[in-house]
Formats: structure tokens, C-alpha cells, sequence
């Protein structure tokens, strides 16, 4: 009789290939592989084949990097989406698009599970099984790495003796997820938060201090929120992302590092590479600020904060997810224009910001003679706006 | 008989020294200028005698610049105060402190008036007004400068008729606001929010191109959330806050240009450099990182934000901000340790953070075997925390 | 030379009326009057005769009473919108409406000016020219009661020495406004914040005392969130609200008495009656419990606080606005069934809801056998959710 | 060998009863059983023998009636607690204390363990966990209603089987809890949330239609927030608020009916009745309503929303709710003052408050002659507060 399937997210990498054999070993399963490239195609090189290799009866790749450019970048630009105001969603903004392709493809093949490699203590394991739970809340979610309780080192005396490729080694200690928007790297000295950073753990920014001894200008165009060109040529989103971080990167631009609190409880030590996702979320951000009104301005703040922080704990399905979105939406059409960057030495800073959607009123805001703005409003302006702290004060001191 | 008086607030720069004339002109009143030292010491030199051979009656100067760093300072950096994410509220800061020098001197001298120099679409006259409203609803505020409606070119062309010294010229053609927290630049080619400011325009701070070639660290040490030390020295907060201004100014860290609504309804292209408050206000929000719980820290996102806004609107006398300062206050203890802060060409990051109270827990967070956290708890954490969602997309599925 | 033309937002009450003669007489214009029938039609009777004998050239009545429902009403109940959680935006609502219709008339019979008969200390003067500003920013507003600068007993003066009837006499001494949405009751007795209302300050509404003896039950149905049915019965949103407004008045039930923060800085002690209003928030709010999942019913809770804060505000076209609407209009569809409401002696109670889009899933919630909720997930999500209060408070007592 | 020994929290009803026998027979430990007194006193009667009769080593009954009134309730009242703006949180506000009590009570009689009756799809569980570990994150919780997997039924066999007392009958199908804040009452019909709650579930309040024909005038005297008096008589808080839910429920006030959303994912059908809790929210609300700044009020009404929700959530032991206090305390000395409440055949409205502190001033209020208004603020109000608003629409229609 035929073994049940599961299909597998699969990265290549040490954890998801002792999944295989875990999964068709102890649970009897075929196992039906599924790498999803959101961007970071060149590490996926012989996945396909690396997968078969370690026992997996089928070995899917999908590339939906410009599904995932289109439908998650926009939307985590538009609001300028920063969790914890440092942190630009990378691993979190991948995963309800890999739970979307695990779930179509459990469909497709039959598959009575899914199951993904991470393990208990991260995020990636809520935002994976709450986005197939909101995608088909029937299917089995199968976690082997939290639940078969290895150690690190288990895991690869597990791999050794199963002949699986181990690709952590001593010279590349560093656990790495890698997309479109951005790098995440995790593990060893990283986890010693008095400690910088060393130059080893980065690959998409050189050290500020290798960085060209010129300044770079960019300057990008928005349309509706999103951006459509670099200096004026206009290209794809994958590519302009692409393009952005290699400029970025390029000049020591986009390292954070930084204390972040995870959904499931604790706080951790964490170090990203996102040149090209700071850069444009900056960018974004200084054109809202020449284009939308003050108080949507300031309203939209606290939305997009929420925002990063519903991606973040892995609710991008979800209705409160939907309502935001029906926000931002009505918001965006005005962000059109160019704004102005300037990299240097591991910075990267709005030096220009223009559109023909502009709120700024050069004749309102000027001192010069061409001053329009009604100066004698002011008295009045103040009275009204002062005056329930006047009366405040008046009784406060009466009594 | 004794004319009235009145206390005018005096910079010794060209609005408030034809203010002088004005006041004891068109409104025949004896004017006693203050000139209100909170920080910016070396402008106010000959602050003195310029305001007597203007015509004043009487010049004070007042040196507060203590008391604005231990109850303005203090409380702005407890709250991460940057007004729409960006500025640290140089001249929000000092208006509330210079008013409440104001009502005094006037107490002092039994004059019925006080005045300012601000136009009428600044933010200034709205903080002086609402401030002094709030420290005596019954003292008249006069504002000659918004009341006389003279152009700039009429105001040097007043000053020149009566012997009035005019310290703007083609030469410095900026509009200064200076203290302790930092330095305000308007006017002339900054309007333009598509051309960069150029270098003149700033006084703190080296270009980015001209900073040293080799980064510095330095050791901020943090008690209660007040900055008490550097490289391990104590210092008293003034001159904490001088020196931190003076290591970023010098590699060029600090400059701030950004559009900005002002409270009067207008958008403004802003350029500050404000070098000492940004590299304290990094180092203090990554040891809040590091020392406060989640929940608190991302609700108190929103405080910080709420109270920036509230002082740059003039309401640093008011009871909503007194309830925020209640809130702050309570979560300021464990802000205690210290941070490591690198600069270097333009730029400012932290790369280190350490804290007896530090809530990160490496037992907790580790991916190595001294991992203490409990992966069983995941399975159940993730079932209730997605319920919800799944039920949310059961129903519509079902439908 | 024929004199140019006003359009006044006409009333048929003292106010406007005097402000046709006053208009005429010392603006010279001419003076077109227009009366919105935004539901309260039975008031406006004979309008149309009262501006003509005193004075208008032309005299307009607009009947928008069902746009005033579907574009306004709907939008404020989607929003469940009570200004300082009592208030149902009666004259708030219709404000933005009445602006549009005096633009629209104004292009019209090219009118270079509008007009309104607000005072200088209400919210419906920014309500109207913030609107007005909004749909046409050169467009000039004049506001002759409040730059008139009578008392009410001149303006009464005013009124019987040119022949206008005064409608306010000691016998009816309150100021009104009403609408589709509710009235507005000021003046008077009603100024003293410990006396309770007088019952003849009332109109919709009986006293409870007189209300009868029997409870009546109804059922009110909603498709999208808005309310399609009572008792079964499908009816137009413009009679069902009328419909509403007669059972909720006719119990007693519909009276607010508050005290209520005004825009322009003061408190008022505000009396409305709005039975069909409440009632409609209360029956919708209770769909929305059954139908919204969590984190959205709470985030939207603040939504719709700032909605009814807004146009409270008179920013009815903002862009905040637009944005909030984006907002809710995700939500709505789920909210379609029915809520079965108690009338009895002044009260409303919400006794039962229903809906195919509940998410209140019986076999989850109950305690009998047919439980199907996960018991063993507890352990873990509680350990998972206090883990960072449990950290938090180790390393407090440890210090 | 001494067994170890365990405090478990007892109610006397039928879950807790069997938990000591259980906790005695399958955990092999002594049982020390604690009935916490937070104002159900007369619910404890015989609570000390049953404990004993069951097979408790020990039978502690605690009385934090006042406790639980000063540093409880004085804090839900101060933020208005209604979670989900109706339940005003009497289970979830007599938790952390009842916590507090078994913490205290194991470490006075070695404990090495606590245990609480609750199920795993509460709340309860969550607020007593919580609560233990941020009180003593060492001390182990046991929770065996969760973990014997039992029914209902099974309980009622197990307690006929070892003769323990089964309170819960067909007369009385429901399952209560009880405390000075209130009663909740759950299960049976009342899990169908079409149905109306039947009479017979309640005790503190009879029937709308069986309240008096006549109204009841109350005043409710504050000082700082705390209410100290009703109808000019001071008394205690414990016997005041008692009083006030004695006169509220003689008058059929006080019964709540919603859908709530549980901490632990699901949406529920909760029925409560609170008349003194209710009163004296509405109460307290009121006189913050004449005598806080707008503002405040209106930030506050989010804080005191995140408030109820923190302790419904159960963590009232947590920095962000310390926070929250600290907030509050600032707003709490200005209210002060009386509220008259009316109580009528199942309602209670405020029909009148009074205050020194109070903010409502009648001659900046009033429409007659008394008006001290400055009537002519209100252009430059309008625009500049309009102006954001007019800069956008004229860009916008320009496009």
C-alpha cells in the first residue's frame, strides 16, 4: 500500500535535509520537497538534486520571486514596515508565501501533510503554521526538527551518519535565510549582545570602512508607492531591489544589529543584511513625508508600526492584516515622485525628495517676500488650541 | 507717571533686537530683555550690552542650562523624543524653560506684559504662548514681530534707521536656533527640499567627507535612563551631552533634513544638526531594548511618539504630559548599563549593549546546548495563538 | 451692476434668518438660501415662504435625506461612531453633506461667496468651512453671526425691528438641531451640569416613567453592516432608522446627557435624544462582536474612537478620513445577521445575535461534552505568552 | 518520609473539591487548601470543614476584602476597566490577588507546589500562572482540572465516588464566581448566545420589570478618584461598594450579556452581573468627563482600553501595567467631586456631576450675556486648523 506524503519546505541546508530522512525514516512518509525561491535563487543551485540525494521521492523548486516582489514587498514598503523600527521583516515576510506554495502543492500531490524545519524557539515555526492553518485549516502541519529534540550537534551526527551533506562548518558558523529583501544571520559570537559584529558573518555589505572614498547619488522614482526606476531607467521590482542592494551593499550601507523581542517570549541578539530594503524603505518614508497630509501622516505611523509587528508574529492572513491593508491602500496613490540618496561610508541619507504631489507650499512656508500665509490667523489660532490648557491651569491654581 | 513693562525674550539677534525699539516705540513701554542662556553660553557674549544699546531699560541673562538638561533634557531622552521619528525637539525643548523664565522675571519686576519674537507661522510663538498661558493665565502676551508685519527686508531696513546692529548678511544667510540638545538652520537655500543643504549651513558637524579616516567607539554608561558617564568617566549631564556633541560633530554624525508639518498647518523642509542628542537617544533606546519587557516597549513606542508630539506642539505644560511623564517615570529604573556606540564618517551605530537588569537571557536565546527553553511549549503556544485566525478562516472558507 | 450672490445654509430658525436681512442689508448681496432636508423634512415646511418674506431673492430646499443615509449614515455606523464613546455625530454628520450642497449651489448659480449662521464658539462653523475648504479651497466663506457680534436678545432686536418671526420664545426655549440621525438640544436650563434634563427639552423620546409596562423585542437584520430589516421586514435605511428612532423614543430609550469636550476648546454640557441612533450601534457593535475576530475587534475599537473623533472634528474630507474608511471597509461584509433587541423603560439591551458568519464556535466554547478545544495546548501557550513577565520579574527580584 | 505539599486555591465547588482528592490520591501530596475571601464572603461559610471533610491536611480561609477594595478596585475604577467596553473584570481583578494569597501561603508552610481547579480553556488558568511565576517564578503550578481529561460528568462520578459533595445540580446549572466586584455566571442554556439569559441565573439583581415604579436618586461622592460617600454618608469602599450594588440591583441594574473574546482563542457567551461595579464606573467616568482636559481624556480612553485588557489578559504583575499605574495616578487627584445617578427599571444614567476641579466653565459655555468666548478666534482657528487639509484638496484637485 502506498505511504502517505508530506511535503517539505526545503532549503538545502542542514536542517531541512535531516528532515528527509527523519520524516520518511520515523514517520513512514514519502517525502515531496518543495524549495521556494523568494529572491535568493543562487543558493539554490542543486537543491533539487541535493534533495533527491538525501531521499526525498519528488524534489520541487518554485520561483515566485516576482509574486513575492509584487504581492508581499509592496505591501511591507507601503508601510514602511520595520519591526521594532529596526527590522525589515525579511524572514518574516518570505514565510505566508511558502506556506502558500507547501499548501498548493499538498493539494496538487495528494499530500495529507506539510511540514517545515524550524524549530521551537523561533518565529518562523508560528508564522509557517498560522499561515497554513488561515490557508487550509484541515492540513497537518509536521515540525521534525522541534519535535525529534536533537541538539545541534545530534543533527549532525544524525546527517554523518546518514551520509547527508553538512554544510555548517567551523569556517561558516552562521545559520543564514536569504530572500529577495534582505539576509538573516543568526548563531555563534552573534549571540553576544556587547559584542560587534564580526566582518565574516555579512556577504551582500562590505565594511563601511572598505566602502568607495566617493559618495554615490540615486536617485529613485516612486509611482503610487512603489518604486519603478533607478536614475531615471525603469526596471522590474525584482531587479530594482536587486539593483539598490547592490548599490547599498556596495558602500557598507545596511547592516542592523539590534535586540528584538520574539513572539514566543524572549529576547534575542539579532544581525541583518537588508541594503536594499533600508534604502527604499527610507526613501518611501521621505516621500510620504512631502505627500501626505499631517494627521494621516501621523495616524499612518502607528499603523505601520502595527504592521511590521502582525507580519512579524507570522498573522499576514489574518483580517486585521486585510484592514490595514484597506488603509494603506487609499494612502499610496499619492506617493509619486523621486527622491534623492546619498551613500557614503556605510550611510545612506534623503538628500532630495520632489513631486507633483507635493504638500509643501513654497509660498506658505517661506520667509521670503513671497510669503502667503496668513500671519494674523495665528492669534487666534493659538487662543482656541491653547485654551483647555488655560482653563486647566487657572483652576489648578485656584485651588 | 511710570510706563508699564515688559519682559521681552531676547536672542540678540536682529527680530528681537528691533523688537526692543518697537516695544518701547509703537507701545510705549519700558523693555527689560532676558536673555535665556540654556546652553548655547558662547552666542549670548555680549547679549548684555547690545540689548542696552538697543534701548532696553534693563538686560538679564539667565543661566539655566543645568536645570534644562536635568528637567527637560532628561525627560525628552527617557521618552526617545524625535518629533515624526526624526527630530529631537531642540527649540520645542528650551520654549517651555524660556517662558517659565519669563513669567518670573516679570513677577519679579511687576511687569504686566511679556513678550516674544517669533512670527506667526512658526511653532515658537504657539509654545511660548500655550507655555506662558500655562504658567499665568493672566499675564498678556505681546508678539511684536508677528504683529508688525514687516518683511525681513523691512525689518533690516528698521534696524538700520535706528542704529540696530543686523548680524544676518549675505555671508551667513541662516536663521539660527541654538542649545544644549542641538542646533536649528532655516531659511535661504534650505527651502528647497530637492537640493542638498550645503556644508556652510552647519556649525557642529564636520561633512561626512571630512571625518577621520579611523571609526571611534565609545562607552555611554546609563543610570535610571539618565547618560552619567563616557569612556567610564563621570560627568555632570551638561557637559555629557557637549562632549557626546563634540565626538559626533567631529566624525560628522548628527545632521538632520527632513520635511516637517509644523503645528500651524504648514510643511517645512527642516535641517538641524543635533549630533550629542541623536548618538543619546541611540544608545538610550537600545539599552531600553535590551532592559524593557516587550509589551511595554512596544506600547511605550507609542508614548515616546505621543510625547514627542506634544512638546513640538507646545504642550510641555499640560496634564496630558504630565500623565506620560507618570508613565515614563515608572519604567526608567531598569534603564541601567551601558552602550557601545561606534562613529565613523557620517555615521553613528551601537554595537554593543550590556545591563545587570538586561532581560536577554543567553540560556534562553542560545542555539548552543545551554539552551534552557521549553520546545514542547511551541505546539500549544501556536494552537491558542492562531485559533483565531483559524476559526476566522474556517468560517469564510465554509462560506 | 447686479451685486454678487451668497448662498446661505438656511434653517427657517432666528439665526439664519436674521443673517438673510443682515447679508443683504450690510454686505449688499444677494442673498440665495438653502435649506437641507437631511431627514428632519417635517421641520422645513414652509421654508421656503419664511426666506422669501425676509428677504432671499431665491430660496432652495434640497431634499438629500437618503444620500445623507447611505453615504453618511452607513459610514458612521460601520464605524460605530460616538464622540467620546455617547455622542452619535448628529449635527456632525450632516454638516459635511450640507457643505457639499451649498458648493454645488454656489457653482450653480454662481455664487462668489457661502454662508452660514454659526456662532463663534461652536464646533458647526469648522465643521463647515474646513468642508467647504475642502471641496473648494477658493471658494469664500462668510460667517455673519459670528462676525455680527450680537447677543441673542439683539439679534432678536434685530429680528423684530426688520419683521422676521422669532421662533424661540420662553416657551420653547432651546436651540435645535435635527436630523435623519438624531437632535440636538441646547440652551437654557440645560447649561447647569447638576440639574437633570427637563422632560420638555425632549421630542423623539418619552420619559421613561412614561413608557409602557410591556417590554418590546425586535429584530434587527443587517447585511455588509448595514441594517436591512426590523422584525423581518425589509424597508428603505431612511425609513428603518425612522422606524428605529419611533420604537427606541416611544420606550423612552434614546436620551444622552454629557459632558462633552468641543473642538474649540471648551466644555459644554450637551443633551441629545437619539433612540434610532443607539440603537442601530448597539445592534451593529453586537454583530461585530460575533463576526469580527479578536485582534481586529480591538484594533478597530481604536479605529473607530478616531472616526467619530474626526468628524466630530469637522474632517469629514480629510484624508485620514478616506484612509479609516479604507479601513473599515474590509470589515463589513462578515457583519450580516441578526440581533435581537429589548426595549423596556428607558433601556436597550442586545438579548441575542446571530449570523452565518459567526466565529462563535459552540463545540469549542462549551463545557459540555462536545468539546472539541484543545485543553493540552494551555500549558504551552501559557508558558510561551508570561514568558517575558517571567524574566522580567527574575531579574527584578534577583537585584 | 513527610509528603510534599501543595496549596491549592478552593472555592468549595465542585472542580476544586474533587482537585483535592485528586491531587491527594493520583499526586500523592498533603493538601493545604485556601479560600480567598475578596468580598464573596457569605459564599464561605462552610468552606473550612468541607475542605477538611474532603481530605485537605489543612483549611486556610484568607479575608482580603479590603485589600482586594484598595488595591484592586480603586485601580479598575480609576481606568473605567471595562474589557471589550463592557465586562469590568471580576474574575480577572480578583486573580493576581487570590495569587498572591497562595504564593504567600506556600512559602509560609513549604509548599513547594500551588494548585488552581481551572480548566485548560479559560482565562483563569492564564491570570493564575501568570500572576505565580511573576510573584515566584520558582514555584511549580499544578492544574488538575486540566490535566485528568475529565467531563463534567466524569467529575460528578468521580466526586459520588469518593463522597464529595456535588453542589452543582438541575436546580442549579450554572457555574459562578463571585467577589465584591460582581458575579459571573456561565454554562447551561446561557451558551447560546440567540437565547436571552433566563432570571433565574441571576441573584444580585431581580428583573427590569420587577424593579420599583419609582425612580432612585443617588450621589456618589469622589475624592481623587476614590468613592468615598453616597448620598453625603462616608463609609468604607468595601460597605460603599456593596451599597451601590445592593441599590442598583434592587432596581434591576447591572446585568451584562456580550460575546467576549477569551485570552485563549476562542469567543464565548459571558453573562455577568454587576450593578455596583457598573454604577460607580459610570459614575467615576462622568466626573472625569467635567474635570480632565480634553486631551488627556482622550488619550486616556485608550490607556484605560489597553488597561482592561492587560488584567483580563492576567497581567495585572507585569511592567507594562505598572506603567499604565503610573500614568493614571497623575489624572486621578482632579476627580474629585459628585455624580447623581438615577436608577429606573433596569438603567442607571448620570443626570448630574459637580466639582471645584471642574474644567466646565459656564462663562466661556453659555450662549446668554455672561459669554466670555472670544468669539473672534475662531477665523484663525478654522483656518489653520483647516489648512492641512485645504493644501491637500487644492494639490489634489489640481491633478
Amino acid at each position: 500500500m502506498a505511504r502517505e506524503k508530506v511535503v517539505l519546505a526545503y532549503s538545502g541546508g542542514l536542517d531541512t535535509s535531516v528532515a528527509i530522512r527523519w520524516l520518511a525514516d520515523e514517520e513512514d512518509l514519502d517525502v515531496i520537497t518543495l524549495a521556494v525561491d523568494v529572491g535568493q535563487g543562487k543558493y539554490l543551485a542543486d537543491v533539487k538534486e541535493k534533495a533527491l540525494a538525501v531521499g526525498a521521492v519528488e524534489s520541487l523548486v518554485a520561483d515566485v520571486a516576482e509574486e513575492f516582489a509584487r504581492e508581499f514587498v509592496t505591501k511591507a514598503l507601503a508601510a514602511n514596515a520595520l519591526y521594532e523600527g529596526k527590522y525589515p521583516l525579511v524572514s518574516s515576510l518570505s514565510r505566508p508565501l511558502i506556506a502558500k506554495c507547501l499548501v498548493e502543492a499538498a493539494h496538487e500531490h495528494d499530500a495529507a501533510y506539510v511540514a517545515h524545519g524550524c524549530t521551537g524557539k523561533g518565529n518562523d515555526q508560528v508564522r509557517f503554521e498560522v499561515s497554513i492553518a488561515a490557508l487550509d485549516p484541515e492540513i497537518e502541519v509536521l515540525a521534525p526538527a522541534r519535535d525529534w529534540d536533537m541538539t545541534r550537534d545530534d543533527s549532525i551526527e544524525y546527517a554523518k551518519r546518514h551520509n547527508i551533506p553538512v554544510p555548517i562548518t567551523k569556517e561558516n558558523p552562521y545559520s543564514i535565510d536569504d530572500n529577495l529583501w534582505g539576509r538573516t544571520i543568526e548563531c555563534g559570537v552573534l549571540e553576544d549582545p556587547w559584542t560587534e559584529p564580526p566582518n565574516d558573518a555579512f556577504e551582500l555589505t562590505v565594511a563601511a570602512e572598505d566602502a568607495p572614498d566617493e559618495p554615490q547619488y540615486v536617485v529613485v522614482g516612486f509611482e503610487g508607492g512603489v518604486p519603478v526606476s533607478i536614475g531615471g531607467e525603469k526596471m522590474s521590482l525584482v531587479d530594482l531591489v536587486d539593483k539598490m542592494a547592490e548599490i547599498g551593499g556596495a558602500h557598507g550601507f545596511g547592516r542592523v544589529d539590534m535586540i528584538e523581542n520574539r513572539l514566543v517570549g524572549i529576547k534575542s541578539r539579532e544581525v541583518y543584511e537588508v541594503p536594499g530594503a533600508l534604502a527604499l524603505i527610507k526613501a518611501h518614508s521621505a516621500l510620504e513625508d512631502l505627500t501626505l497630509e499631517r494627521d494621516l501622516l501621523h495616524y499612518k505611523a502607528g499603523v505601520d508600526a502595527k504592521y511590521a509587528e502582525l507580519v512579524y508574529y507570522g498573522l499576514w492572513y489574518s483580517p486585521l492584516k486585510e484592514a490595514l491593508d484597506g488603509f494603506i491602500a487609499t494612502t499610496q496613490p499619492a506617493v509619486t515622485g523621486e527622491v534623492r540618496l546619498k551613500f557614503y561610508k556605510g550611510g545612506c541619507s534623503v538628500v532630495g525628495r520632489r513631486s507633483d504631489a507635493s504638500l509643501y507650499d513654497y509660498d506658505l512656508a517661506t520667509y521670503e517676500p513671497a510669503d502667503t500665509f496668513s500671519h494674523d490667523s495665528a492669534r487666534g489660532f493659538i487662543e482656541l488650541f491653547g485654551l483647555p490648557v488655560k482653563v486647566w491651569s487657572k483652576k489648578r491654581k485656584g485651588q
